[in-house]
């Protein structure tokens, strides 16, 4: 075997082992393919660098087995430590994770304002990161690398921001400015690609090989894993589900384009709608706005379910779209907001299932998993995992606790 | 290394040589990030095996190169013969290829029906290919494997036709039936895919890792090819891009749905308007009705300009959330009919620069490639020959003539 099919071996490996938490030799050749001799040279190899270690099957599963104790591999969990960041509004969600992904500490740092020029946001990192590595009494310097997750138009491969929510400004290398702020490795992508690299190594989408998770926020984001593998588009902008258009002409978005999606699920969109037609007080707040008028909505009120409806029988049809691109095994609902319970509510999922190619087969399987920002941030961790993975097999092992 | 990864290997170096034509065998170790010495082994094995040959360069290229001659290796023309079927209308397009893809002889078979059960089928294929084999002196007995394209909803894996346009009936095993009639493996699938397959190893896609097909016909096609892979979907009916949803409550598609692409694209979308608010005589043909509407909108017409539009802009907002969606470096706009010029026009293609995210990059290249049933039958020829490789891969080596 050459340098680079080595190096892509134990990435398949370590990928495996990760995913089965705890695996046996004979298990990981089997799973993976690669002959039990192979197995074997490559994984003491690892075990050598202090990536992985061996552990003894419990008691009780070692005695129904045949005679001697069997062993399975495990990844070496003191082998990094990283932190996940997911940034949104005007909150930093941190938490510090493992090398076996296990979460040793999660912190939220609040901000006073919720977009920055970039030096203002490596600011306010540093600062997360302090605190949060501070309050379980360790170095700053103790993390190998940082993952991110925010909003917008990310290139992840090198850390290019072509546009976010957070920044002032658009075109910014802020992957590279930060990697040289905090002297470790950054790794920076769009947040709904990492939920799917969350679902994929720690959720629901483990044992799923294509699979798409929409998240609902403030805005519409998609991941989409094709192959085990996510798929970020050749400049970083694939999975634009929010910005779909679901009607020429349609409702003006805040993109500047018309009917985008997010222009007919998102606050605003209903907002919009309210603002005209109901009589609602305009000096409320948006969420409190929001909230009277999903309890106008369940309460009866014809123009309250009239707008409701209608963004969610767009939602729906911008699922339908996407089970008729990709077919996936499961799509996966993901957001925290219980608020928009309208956009699973089932005539959601029965319009769907109407409005996508008919065969006499089961349709995707569609399953709904609210989770908070400190698993989105558990993504950017992963992330993060990924890549200080990928230096160690390179050779440029750093930081090994 | 253990067969399975043997299999993959050989198949990798196979798929290699087929789209570099020629190859030298340091080129070859390079391309495919596969050591040397493995590719020296592995390639002595595909010559033993006959699939592959060496030759020598031509004098020019050789005495620009240091003393003893180079050789390449090319596939070897010889190893099998496949024919590729496209299926559509009242024609089934016949080439027959050898094992590097080069065109045998092209036939085509005209027949007096366009729906069938699946036994006419098969039979109308049998005269096909025995017309075909015929008049280049062939047994049918010479060709190793048949590749299908035909319209509709198929499971490629299983050659499981969900639904098709052609079948009087849903659900056919119709890869089996017709595998165990011709006593030959043959290999179904959706025909856009076909295309993507034939612009991957013959046409636009050489090059390209990433890259989306979009064929116009009667109907709307697309094929997806995804980190150098045909993406089918789980259950075979991805890739539907002409019953995406473009209009909540939309037009009525032939599918029976609402507001699909097709119902503001196809002839017969046009056509409906057509008939409501022009002047045209109903007795005429569709094919003359619909030549008669493009004329009129060329020559100014304003409701003739009005139904055109709406379809042009209809498909340039379906090809802008493709690329919101999959972000690709290139789309591929394939169909050989001419008068459906008005969806290739240069304001289609601004309109769908406008409706994309904006980032200061290039958006993807839109290339226009017409090109006849022949190529698509190409395409399904392709699909062949990865098959009988397949099969010759796994040490089960039949009809190599």
């Amino acid at each position: 075997m050459n340098a680079d099919l080595k190096i892509q071996s134990r990435k398949i490996i370590l990928d495996t082992i990760r995913k089965a938490e705890r695996i046996a030799r004979i298990d990981l050749a089997r799973d993976t393919n690669i002959s039990q001799a192979t197995v074997t040279t490559l994984t003491a190899e690892l075990i050598r660098q202090g990536l992985i270690e061996e552990v003894s099957r419990d008691e009780e599963t070692e005695r129904s087995q045949r005679g001697r104790p069997r062993v399975d591999l495990k990844l070496r969990s003191a082998a990094f430590l990283v932190a996940g960041l997911k940034i949104a509004g005007l909150t930093i969600s941190v938490v510090i994770v493992d090398f076996e992904g296990k979460v040793v500490h999660e912190y939220k740092h609040q901000m006073d304002q919720s977009i920055f020029q970039a030096d203002e946001m490596i600011k306010q990192i540093e600062m997360a990161l302090a605190a949060a590595t501070a309050s379980v009494d360790l170095p700053v310097a103790g993390l190998s690398a940082i993952g991110i997750g925010i909003a917008g138009v990310v290139d992840a491969n090198r850390g290019f921001v072509h546009w976010s929510p957070l920044f002032k400004k658009r075109n910014i290398e802020f992957g590279t400015q930060l990697s040289a702020a905090l002297k470790k490795p950054v790794f920076i992508d769009n947040d709904a690609n990492l939920v799917a690299m969350a679902e994929q190594y720690l959720g629901l989408g483990r044992n799923v090989t294509d699979f798409i998770v929409v998240t609902i926020e403030s805005g519409v984001g998609m991941g989409i894993v094709v192959n085990n593998q996510l798929y970020r588009g050749i400049r970083g902008c694939g999975a634009e589900f929010g910005h779909i258009k679901v009607q020429l002409d349609g409702a003006l978005c805040r993109c500047g384009q018309r009917g985008c999606l997010e222009a007919y699920v998102a606050d605003y969109a209903l907002l919009r709608e309210a603002s005209i037609s109901t009589e609602q007080a305009n000096d409320a707040s948006p969420e409190k706005r929001i909230l009277d008028l999903l309890a106008d909505a369940r309460r009866g009120d014809p123009t309250a379910q009239s707008i409701v409806r209608r963004s969610s029988r767009m939602f729906a049809m911008g699922l339908s779209n996407l089970v008729n691109i990709f077919d996936p095994q499961l799509i996966i609902l993901s957001g925290e907001r219980m608020q928009f319970d309208h956009l699973y509510a089932e005539d959601v999922m029965a319009s769907i299932k109407d409005s996508i190619v008919q065969i006499d087969a089961d349709p995707p399987e569609i399953a709904i998993h609210k989770w908070g920002d400190f698993m989105w941030a558990r993504g950017a961790a992963t992330f993060a995992l990924h890549g200080v993975t990928d230096i160690a097999l390179r050779g440029k092992v750093e930081h090994v606790v």
